[in-house]
């Protein structure tokens, strides 16, 4: 743990956006994922600032949201300081919203080393992670904009692919390579033969790098963007600076992060590396990650009571839920809405969404 | 329908007891089956008192219930004057229910002629119910204890079975039988010959007689019951009656009609009918009842939403129950528990009551 205590501070954004529809109805547009304990007792992005803290402190943490989950974060993240929860007056993808949280960081330490991490993402080994974090950082400090990539366990068609090239360093055990090219969500096939080269990662989205690499890059490629970006910047907390973000930032465009920088630049590097990261994208993954799949039933927030039942995970709100004769299940309880879903289909949840989105049921989603 | 207007009055007696464990959770102790709207709209209760409606007037109708039921009796049922609902201090089974509303029916028409009718089963054929009702008050007139024996469609082993004897006389195309045996519910085998047999029937507990002739019996079979009821009925409505109920009621026996009287009077006939009976006893047949056999989803108090769901019965209470990629489940959601069940395994619910039971989770039973 030596290793932790750097001279140089680390510091780090938390994009926190996007619902985690296929989570629904425990997710909604006004609860999303990241405020969600899953798998609990603390929320998502609680658990992506304990992960973290060990490395920085909380002054160093940045938290990217919506003005609709402004609240929610700030009484989620009570030993954030104030200034460090960056309210987006519209969504614009992470791009923007990574952006920001550098250029502050940047105005704040020239020569900061800064990682992005989503709010909504699992990590079974906390402690591998921020071995990885810092073989990251040393990679971050030579230049490169630096990916984590997780080495795949199974054919997921749900991430993006990144292929590896030659090998650029070595820090702790860690082989620092090159990118050679990301890849969208494949298909089946295509995943396995990913799986079977040995030389494709799950991109997990994270990413460290030096505030001033990422920045020089975006001027580069989303010239725009870096024009804005350090516009706001260069006002930010600054009397009226309200009204000029939002008027500034709405005119942003949408683009990710991976989109607009990650797979357009050459100074990009990975670390491989596994540390039971999952994007616990859907109720199928979080009762694989709490162990639904051996059989055993889960019951997460609430008092369950089941007879014969199996491989069954159950989510809710403190009412009582009971099981008789089941198995494969998803049991999602809360106040206005009850699921049951086969494990198998828990992808589809999505399709409910849109058809209570289509037939205007807002109320539900 | 001319029939129906007979120039003397018949009466009839409805006992409102029993909790309907197998319908748990929505049946509880203290909201017993026959309070429930099973199949709905209305509650079993009112849909007894509906179903004899035509056949008597409401002042002719007595229900006979346990005092923590007495409040919710008058008020789902208005049209019964204050009086005609008899509360016991402590339920005794159907024996002494029944006799008391026979005691009371002889005392204001020494003549009348009077049915038994439990408040938690269902039909589905009201009008050929009335006209076997109609059948067997022309056998009680001549003196018979005569009940209703519905025809078997399939070997039910959840009831009890009457064998048929020789014919005694015909009314309206009913052909009413001696009854040669009363037989407990039987094993599966057991079921299957009696089907076979055509001369067994189910024993759905309705029965029709001389409020007299009852009473005579009972002072036969059961003379201290009988003196017992007749001492409460000579006082019934008097002033200070109700110490005196209270203090002769708790040392009546627990005994049932039927095994007190119908099993071993020599007086016995049956009416064989069929008119869509059911005692709807479980979710399952619920589920039958409303044709969730058929590959059809059912939802009684809620939305449903179903999305690839076969042959599944949602009971709710408002909130909306999705379902995805299921079939053949009851999903009952109530105010403080859900329940998710095989319809297969209907039957069993009874043993997470009895479960809950045993761990003194008293609440939610």
């Amino acid at each position: 743990m030596g290793e932790l205590h750097r001279t140089r501070a680390l510091y780090a954004v938390i994009p926190a956006g996007g619902s985690g529809t296929r989570l629904w109805p425990a997710s909604r547009k006004g609860q999303p994922k990241f405020l969600l304990p899953l798998p609990g007792p603390r929320s998502m992005l609680q658990a992506t600032v304990d992960r973290l803290s060990p490395l920085m402190p909380y002054s160093n943490m940045y938290v990217v949201t919506g003005s609709p989950h402004a609240v929610a974060v700030a009484r989620q993240l009570p030993e954030l300081p104030e200034g460090n929860i960056l309210v987006e007056p519209a969504p614009r993808g992470t791009g923007p919203a990574i952006g920001l949280g550098a250029a502050l960081i940047a105005r704040r330490d020239p020569h900061a080393v800064m990682g992005s991490f989503a709010a909504d993402h699992h990590v079974t080994e906390p402690e591998r992670f921020r071995a990885a974090v810092l073989a990251a950082v040393r990679a971050a400090e030579q230049g490169y904009l630096v990916t984590i990539g997780i080495k795949p366990t199974y054919p997921e068609t749900g991430y993006g692919y990144i292929r590896c090239g030659r090998p650029l360093l070595e820090h702790d055990g860690f082989v620092i390579h090159e990118v050679e090219e990301f890849k969208e969500k494949p298909d089946r096939a295509t995943a396995e033969s990913y799986l079977g080269s040995g030389r494709s990662l799950w991109n997990a989205s994270m990413f460290v790098w030096r505030a001033s690499t990422l920045l020089e890059e975006m001027r580069r490629l989303l010239p725009e963007v870096y024009q804005t970006l350090e516009t706001i910047a260069a006002i930010w907390g600054e009397p009226g600076y309200e009204e000029k973000l939002a008027e500034l930032w709405p005119q942003l465009p949408e683009v990710t992060i991976d989109n607009g920088i990650m797979e357009r630049s050459d100074r990009v590097a990975v670390v491989p590396t596994d540390f039971g990261w999952t994007d616990l994208g859907d109720w199928h993954s979080l009762g694989e990650l709490l162990g639904a799949s051996e059989g055993a039933n889960i019951a997460v927030g609430c008092p369950v009571i089941a007879e014969d039942t199996e491989s069954t995970l159950v989510y809710g709100r403190g009412r009582t839920v009971v099981t008789l004769g089941v198995k494969n299940l998803v049991i999602v309880d809360t106040e206005d809405v009850v699921l049951v879903c086969d494990r198998s289909r828990a992808q589809d949840v999505r399709r409910i969404v849109r058809r209570l989105e289509e037939e205007g049921k807002l109320l539900l989603i």
